[in-house]
């Protein structure tokens, strides 16, 4: 057994770490206990059948005073968490939108929780901020995003949390850009004015609330029949607001709703933005990814007229969550909104400005080196593996669309091309209710809902890493099967 | 072999996944990897030593097209991105406030990897949540926090990325409780205004920033000869404040400065918050966890008088970057400022109000099984261990100050019983510029550094998981040799 590494903490008084040697054993284990649930992954119900507080009241009170043996961890895992778990990597969760942890990612992220790095500065670890910048220019080639947005220029892309993060950041950006006095020193000039699409997603909202803004001065604009926002209605409110003595100065388009996968029509909103001087971002959170497929780039349209932009690897680019990558086109706002100094950071390559430091470019301070999962899902898939992913998709939501379509005793609501379907079975809202909840709780498939021009609708939503021809026919037949019984 | 489980996505053109067993293989390889760089850890300079653009230019400047082996992979790894690596968790990382990633932690990170759920909602995976809001208690038990953050009652604690996005939580909670007129709603109130000291974290004036009151709304108040925010120079801001027709609203104390570990007196704060009707937040990110020692718990003293207070585990606690616990004692405020409920979220068990959401608790939507590591660090060395852990580091740094002041070469700037110590090496602050410079240069042990009135000085943490006795003798031995040499 080695003695070296992990070893106690002091010469006299240190607890005992695991050896090696024994963290060798334990993580094999723990690879074990994984490739169990994967065998085993559809023999678990999808969406968890716990009550509230089963899983809080299986365990202690009080957390324990001496240290407690690996295996018994293992086995409440087992039999205490795992019941209270619902199953995001089953091939039968069509739910929200999907969360992939592929194979590869999975890698990335053992190796990234093993180093221990921490990368708010170039310093801190020049591989965590060279390798990102380094993906993110990758990933505009493979999706055939502008140019503009690549760090080798004016632009660049980091990795946030979440798209919700990315928009707060892109408002942020959008605020320091307008004002004269900066907003970051000043305030928040109260005559600031937004737009989205009603169908934007919630956290447009969020962050011009936390942004001090409020949610009054975010117009969620009507969409047309199509569900993207409608240029009319915005030019209307626009001249209105300009009329009221206020100040439109951000537009945020939608490429892929979160209802429906519905779409903003990018290039007009990028003349109206132009024309209006409004920052204009892009949150293609799910349907991003799709654009690595040439036939998808329809996707891209107008993008050149942007000012920013994100989409999830997390979602759908078989990338763990978290991972939303942001790109903008002049990184100068972002700086000058999200930039601290103090002087326990000062460093020299920083002072010359040699280098990107992505503390400046997002609110924590500290950050993950997250760009190795992405790095070793993009490299074991290539371009090829992940556009044949995307197209599978594609293909399964196809059919069942046309299942949907082809059956009297359902109706297809929207489908957009992608990997989207939402439907209904004949009959009221209520029914449509009875059907979802009886799906969750067979535990064979999970399913979420929406509401579309006021009525209630099943979303299902093909993109698990593991689902396959054979999972989306058996999730129909359960579907028929189980409205057929209502 | 086995065939079930990462099964190709389709059934005709979807890639081409890892089995199951092949993911076992390449697991196994990637904990071998991780044992063998904790064997020789010690061998790579602490601070990496490449140049700007080494990493990124030893790379191909686009995707790969079709899949790499993972092998591949790996060596890239080994060859390009481990030497552009600064080693946090080396014994001899003496620089900033540690990372700790413990051997249970890094387990943690991987199961959570592997069950890749997105806990956005109770539903969402009720583990996810309810080991939080357990834990979180816990921790409130371990360190003798007020029971009235206890979530079984009406406050509650929860996992944040970051002491950034914590105190950025704190304002938006504090700001929504004081405004007759939801800030959310409808925009901040220009007049309010807040309090910190000069040595508090940049993170409160970032939050400043971002939620919309600027700079200028934050009075960074001088400290006093103990390094404490000046209850004085306090009294006499806020009262000019008022005179003037602001709202003082927010008062942010530090438990443990980033520069010194300096604290302000929280009990005094309490009492003047409580008469200005001021939120109290304490950041206590480093110092937090030492309260787990009974003889630290002098750190707690006027808990029971603030509204919020977070610390991080990632720091001092064994566990992996990120994981900050913040706490409210009322969560009211903070779930009506992080509050967004669309449609596609609806569930009955949400609009009962029988669970609890962690979407209405931070600033992203989604969010990882974040406590599951922090249950495997606290099962895995008992309150016990982590005791034993601070004390013992809590004993090297008073060996280390020790040292310090009986060296009549050096000088010792600060010490406040805790893991760090600022020093000097007599001379001017260029002297001491080099003696850094040329310390972090040996690759021999890394150290950072801060300014103490006017001065620039060496700060050395003592927080490594895997730091002893003799490493710190090392790192003494290092610095006299090095400065001797100057």
């Amino acid at each position: 057994m080695s003695t070296k590494g992990f070893r106690a903490a002091a010469g006299e008084g240190g607890p005992n770490h695991m050896s090696v040697e024994e963290f060798r054993v334990n993580a094999y284990r723990v690879v074990d206990w994984l490739c169990d649930y994967y065998e085993n992954i559809e023999s678990f119900p999808v969406l968890s059948e716990v009550e509230p507080g089963f899983v809080r009241s299986s365990l202690p009170l009080s957390a324990p005073i001496a240290p407690e043996d690996f295996s018994i961890i293992m086995k409440d895992l087992e039999e205490v968490l795992l019941p209270g778990i619902t199953h995001w990597q089953s091939p039968n969760f069509f739910g929200y939108f999907p969360a992939n942890a592929s194979p590869p990612s999975i890698l990335g992220e053992m190796i990234s929780a093993g180093l221990g790095v921490q990368g708010m500065l170039w310093l801190t670890s020049p591989s965590c901020t060279e390798l990102e910048t380094l993906v993110l220019d990758w990933i505009i080639d493979m999706l055939a995003l502008p140019q503009s947005y690549k760090s080798t220029g004016k632009g660049g892309g980091v990795i946030q949390d979440s798209a919700s993060s990315a928009v707060l950041c892109a408002l942020l950006a959008a605020r320091e850009a307008i004002q004269k006095n900066s907003a970051c020193e000043t305030g928040t000039d109260p005559r600031l004015v937004g737009y989205c699409s009603e169908e934007a997603h919630s956290s447009v909202e969020k962050a011009f609330s936390i942004a001090g803004l409020g949610r009054h001065r975010l117009r969620r604009v009507r969409t047309d029949s199509e569900g993207a926002l409608s240029l009319e209605y915005l030019e209307a409110q626009m001249a209105s607001d300009i009329e009221g003595g206020l100040l439109p100065f951000f537009i945020c388009a939608t490429v892929g709703t979160t209802s429906t996968l519905s779409s903003d029509r990018v290039q007009e909103l990028g003349s109206l933005a132009s024309t209006n001087k409004c920052w204009l971002h892009v949150d293609a959170a799910m349907a991003g990814t799709a654009s690595i497929c040439p036939e998808f780039r329809y996707l891209n349209r107008g993008l050149e007229l942007t000012d920013s932009y994100c989409f999830n690897p997390h979602k759908w680019m078989l990338t763990n969550f978290d991972c939303n990558c942001f790109y903008v086109n002049d990184r100068r706002p972002l700086n000058a909104a999200m930039s601290v100094l103090p002087e326990y950071l000062k460093n020299e390559k920083s002072d010359k400005s040699e280098v990107i430091d992505f503390r400046d470019w997002q609110i924590p301070l500290g950050r993950r080196f997250r760009s190795l999962k992405l790095w070793f899902v993009i490299r074991s898939y290539g371009v090829e593996g992940i556009r044949q992913f995307v197209r599978s998709h594609a293909k399964l939501a196809k059919d069942f669309a046309q299942w949907v379509s082809a059956d009297r005793d359902f109706e297809l609501v929207t489908y957009t091309g992608l990997n989207l379907v939402c439907f209904r079975v004949m009959g009221d809202d209520r029914k449509n209710r009875v059907l979802l909840d009886t799906l969750n709780k067979t535990g064979r498939i999970f399913l979420s809902h929406t509401v579309v021009e006021g009525r209630f609708v099943l979303r299902l939503c093909v993109g698990q890493v593991r689902v396959d021809e054979k999972t989306v026919i058996r999730a129909w037949e359960t579907i028929k099967t189980v409205a057929a019984g209502l």
